[in-house]
């Protein structure tokens, strides 16, 4: 039997794992699928130290793969947004199907894609481009297609999680532990698409869509990181009952959908809230099957590789159906013309619940001044506590006010904090974390 | 365009359920498909009180609508292994793809099912008999294709879990859990499927045999319930940093597979050891993945009909692909004829860690008895505590010791368990719990 030629572009820590992956479980893919597996050309500018392939034809130039009428399969595992684009383009355009990990290609020229793989006939896999190698792509798209989603939430980046996971368990700062991250390799010397959510907000943006049958929208997503998080905030929150996540949120409701990422308060004793260090976890609910949760590694060469080759034997057991069915199994679980352009809700229209830490003098009626603002805003609280500040050179006369409210819409939220930072006692810019209660 | 006619044999819970949710999403679900599914056809003896079918041919005679040529789905929620073996062949054998929710039909003649729809050309879907709305058997089978699967472990039976949750939480014997879970509705008039593990056996060997392409094995796995276990088992364990849960685990070695149900000890800050009440949860490790859970509710009208619609939904979009792909995804999820027979180990082979609580008399050699038959059989000793036993009648003059000893074979174990009751200060059989130490 003719193998199925797979010509990998980028042999970097996913490529090399994915033809790792695909040699040393060649005979139980042959097995499962029937047909066998081939790693038969591999773009990349060098082999590294310790890298070994055999039989395989290597090139530096990946379009040559692209456009090589031997390669039944791409696997674009290059990263970036603009060569990445250009070569999965010239594949599909080739009637090659592709297999890619990029979420951030995905997320920002996702519609754009599929569209060229219908046109062309061919699938485009993407599910190691959210949650590593849990199959949250599969899950959602296949698994729970009987339900209307209404919302899911999910601690999907890693590096975040691991750093607030470090600062929870040490009473450490950011700075600090992200400079450890960086030293141990889970963070990137330039952070900031971990740390400032922009990583997540792709893989939202992916999520979302697929569970409300939308298009691709990642200039609407919100996106907040986790640099401004203290361990005093840690602290109060797990005084109060919750730990702080970096999570993905999205919601569907008459008014519209909401997407954003951002620190969250969760109760301790939620699953989620238990889910440490780099693994993942995509808490999704559906109208039939009630609340469910996909845990794993959301990173790293095998986890993603295992979900790289799942995409390939995938589309490999669908790719000879597709004159039959060309939308057996549409890339964003909806068929194309039945997406929709429901609403994406700007922030401000968000209602949530909120951790609001406030430092103010020490002055009688300070406490007064604060409930009368959130009062005349129909802001009602939830809890308050008042704490002395650290001793890191704070004023030694001011204290913490730490505060929770019930729900409220974000807009109203933003109007009561620029009164309260208005008063007089109040002597630095309150820190706001929105919370969140997921039914498990 | 002509709808995909839909039989549903058993207007029950799941049936009923299953009804509801292809009535109440059908647009969402046109939306994912690009195709209508109808309900055409309903076999049920009457419609109970509440239950509203409109539009639909209802008859008695669920062989009739295996039959009829108008229907292209059969859904089997009737139950048993009997009548509901007859009518699945005799719906495939009339060319009718087959969707169940019967956990003990697969696991006692899932092999002749699948090979009567092989030859027959016919897709038979049976996610929802395992862990209800977790779309566990499509992880598996497809998610995580790329993996050498090593182990899993599930907690797969509500009621069990459900029973020890609330014996954990609130101190209370087995029997008035029982009753109360009776009372609730959350456990059965005769209760021994549920709470002697032959529900999760079925669950298991289908979840085993998918993970390590093997055939259906339901006959070498072995079963012990959750009857005997006591409030002071579950204290003690959670003195030493457990707790006992009901797991189904399968692992493969080169020995061959363990396939066992039983009460296991896990450490108590394990995300499985925190899946409380009715809550199913599955825990699956693959060479390349990693550790992966799966959590959500096992059982319940529309979890169940989650997964028998989200079954129908996959067989709509492959089933016109049959002719060019017959195992397109093969119904083990490894080609029919790639299954093996590896071994199934018999209990006495496979090799853990045990939990021991002996009823002494307190006297003085006792312990040294204990440990001496301990060494002697080459057991070695992790933890041990003495506990004065509980004040409900038991001898006055004995005391318990909680051993917790470090890996041996079962057989080993046994033998030293028979040497141990043969002490003259041993005064009654010695309670015996496996321990399982799961990386997350």
């Amino acid at each position: 039997m003719q193998p199925i030629n797979i010509g990998i572009c980028g042999l970097g820590t996913v490529g090399y794992g994915s033809y790792e992956v695909l040699k040393r479980n060649q005979e139980e893919i042959s097995r499962r699928l029937g047909k066998r597996l081939c790693v038969s050309h591999i773009a990349a500018l060098a082999l590294k130290e310790g890298q070994d392939v055999d039989d395989v034809t290597i090139t530096s130039d990946a379009m040559s793969v692209a456009r090589d009428p031997a390669v039944n399969i791409v696997l674009e595992l290059i990263g970036g947004t603009e060569f990445a684009y250009d070569l999965v383009l010239e594949a599909i355009s080739n009637g090659k199907h592709v297999v890619t990990a990029n979420k951030a290609l995905i997320a920002t020229y996702g519609n754009e894609i599929f569209k060229a793989a219908r046109e062309n006939n061919v699938i485009v896999g993407y599910e190691a481009a959210v949650a590593g190698g849990i199959p949250i792509i599969k899950v959602v798209r296949e698994g729970l297609a009987a339900n209307k989603i209404n919302w899911l939430a999910g601690i999907i980046n890693g590096t975040g999680n691991y750093i607030l996971t470090e600062m929870q368990s040490k009473s450490r700062p950011f700075a600090d532990v992200l400079k450890e991250a960086q030293d141990l390799g889970y963070a990137e010397a330039d952070p900031t698409y971990d740390v400032e959510g922009i990583d997540a907000a792709h893989k939202l943006t992916i999520l979302s869509a697929l569970a409300f049958g939308t298009p691709l929208h990642l200039e609407k997503a919100y996106t907040e990181g986790i640099s401004q998080i203290t361990p005093e905030d840690l602290k109060y929150a797990s005084e109060l009952g919750y730990r702080i996540k970096h999570l993905g949120i999205s919601s569907i409701s008459e008014k519209g959908i909401d997407l954003r990422v951002h620190p969250t308060l969760i109760a301790k004793q939620a699953l989620l809230a238990k889910v440490d260090g780099v693994m993942n976890a995509i808490l999704m609910h559906g109208d039939a099957v009630g609340s469910t949760l996909y845990y794993g590694a959301g990173a790293g060469a095998e986890p993603t590789a295992s979900a790289v080759v799942a995409d390939v034997i995938d589309l490999v057991r669908r790719m000879d159906c597709l004159q039959e069915e060309p939308e057996q199994i549409p890339a964003l679980g909806f068929q194309s013309g039945s997406l929709r352009g429901t609403r994406i809700l700007p922030i401000e229209e968000i209602i949530c619940a909120y951790y609001l830490r406030i430092l103010v003098q020490d002055k009688v009626g300070v406490i007064a001044d604060i409930t009368e603002i959130l009062g005349d805003n129909e802001i009602s609280i939830d809890a308050m506590i008042q704490k002395d500040p650290d001793k890191s050179g704070q004023d030694h006369n001011a204290i913490s006010v730490i505060i929770m409210t019930h729900e409220i819409q974000e807009s109203v939220m933003n109007k009561a904090i620029t009164e309260l930072e208005a008063l007089d006692a109040v002597t630095a810019k309150i820190t706001r974390i929105r919370v969140a209660e997921l039914d498990e």
